[in-house]
């Protein structure tokens, strides 16, 4: 029997190849919430005209993906903190009309490192950066991190985006294991793909390291996740960042903050 | 469990005030067929807007009613002779961003004249002069009615629609019957809400018609239907024509046309 009412409220995602993971996430909360709303997933050659017909249709909210994180800025009437940072949205709430814009990855990662009561204090050594990676190094410096290298091969972004944040810059990953550091990878390295079987930093690091955090979520079992799983180090996968991020725009979009145990079984199904 | 998958296409209706019916017929049948598509009403005070965003998100069907029928000519690629002919657009189906728009009341109103078998060449009093009207005088028109006399208040639209196919009009439902006229009411008389008790033509017109064809849905059983039957006319209600006008949206929106029996279980279902 169809599920659908003319007055359940409508969220959708905007990406250049979307995923099923968020229509599968945000519908399977809805449904184990009994919440009137509904979400899909589309993609678009125009992304102003699909904004203005996020506002024209009253569709609730939007969840923001690559290649469209920055120039939806453009688009909104309000861009909060969390994304103005790193000149990257990943969610729109439309209230009346008034489209504010936001990042929960932001907020994802800085709540994650507090849950897994990761060391401030350490250093960190995070390899990538592109917009994900803007999103974790300021996040890191909003968690008080002082002591992070960016490691990146692009001579550009990878100087600006340490700078910005006072962090240093290296090209590639040090020879030489950086006591107790967590090791962040914010590549595509250990990703579905190509790379996948590549680990994003040598053994040699992990044995030397005080947790891991990787932001790849296909697979979220990742060479690096597996191997600092073996090592029994603390390890924030993607997929908890995903769901992190997920449930921050769930409670945006719909005003419910799904408990832990509901993002959990909601991400496994939309991982399914 | 949910249903939506990031891969299904979006229909929608828009509508001044969206009733629950679309939403139901469409997602009943598109669940009946196996089809990949989700339907849903919405409302705009933005047009322009969200056709623009019915194009930029790849909604593969608009469903336009009251107040927008004629409003959104402007904004789509190609009118078809349906809409054209009476300046009022209930369909528009989207081919890769191409936006052609029709009139399905005309065609359904059409298609139920020669499914009851009506007799083209009876005489005909239609009550009304908006939107619905023009369709069906022009629809009638089509069907070879030559004999029509437009009954409206109206005193500028009503001599208007009479004139453009040749009628003839008056303000006035006539004193006297006319012997064998069919019997067609696009007016709100019978509605649900004020004018719900009353009846769209006097008796003894009913008892010297030869039919009556009353496009009110709401209900459709109205007190002139309800006369109908019981003086054992043929009878068109404003039921089916809802029902047969959606069948042929859905047929242009998914390329699967449904079984008559399958559209009376979807309209039945769409007006539980």
């Amino acid at each position: 029997m169809p599920i659908l009412h003319r007055d359940m409220t409508l969220c959708i995602s905007l990406s250049g190849r979307p995923s099923n993971i968020g229509t599968r996430f945000h519908n399977h909360l809805y449904d184990e919430l009994g919440l009137p709303f509904v979400y899909k997933a589309f993609s678009t050659d125009d992304l102003e005209g699909a904004i203005r017909g996020v506002r024209a249709l009253g569709i609730r909210g939007a969840s923001i993906s690559m290649p469209f994180k920055t120039d939806v800025m453009a688009f909104v009437d309000e861009v909060e903190e969390s994304a103005a940072a790193i000149d990257a949205v990943n969610t729109i709430v439309n209230t009346d009309g008034h489209l504010v814009a936001s990042n929960t990855d932001y907020e994802a990662v800085q709540l994650l490192v507090e849950r897994h009561g990761l060391d401030t204090s350490a250093p960190v050594l995070l390899r990538g950066s592109g917009g994900m990676a803007k999103a974790v190094v300021a996040a890191l410096r909003g968690s008080g991190y002082e002591d992070v290298t960016v490691v990146a091969r692009n001579a550009e972004a990878g100087p600006a985006l340490a700078q910005r944040y006072g962090y240093r810059w290296v090209p590639d990953v040090p020879e030489t294991p950086v006591g107790g550091a967590l090791l962040v990878n914010v590549t595509p390295l250990g990703m579905d793909g190509p790379q996948a079987d590549e680990l994003a930093y040598p053994h040699r690091h992990l044995a030397a390291s005080s947790g891991v955090l990787d932001v790849v979520a296909f697979p979220s079992e990742t060479p690096l996740v597996r191997a600092a799983r073996e090592a029994g180090l603390p390890v924030v996968t993607g997929a908890e960042v995903i769901a992190l991020q997920a449930a921050r725009q769930f409670e945006r979009y719909t005003g419910v903050l799904p408990t832990d145990e509901q993002v959990a079984r909601a991400s496994a199904f939309s991982r399914e």
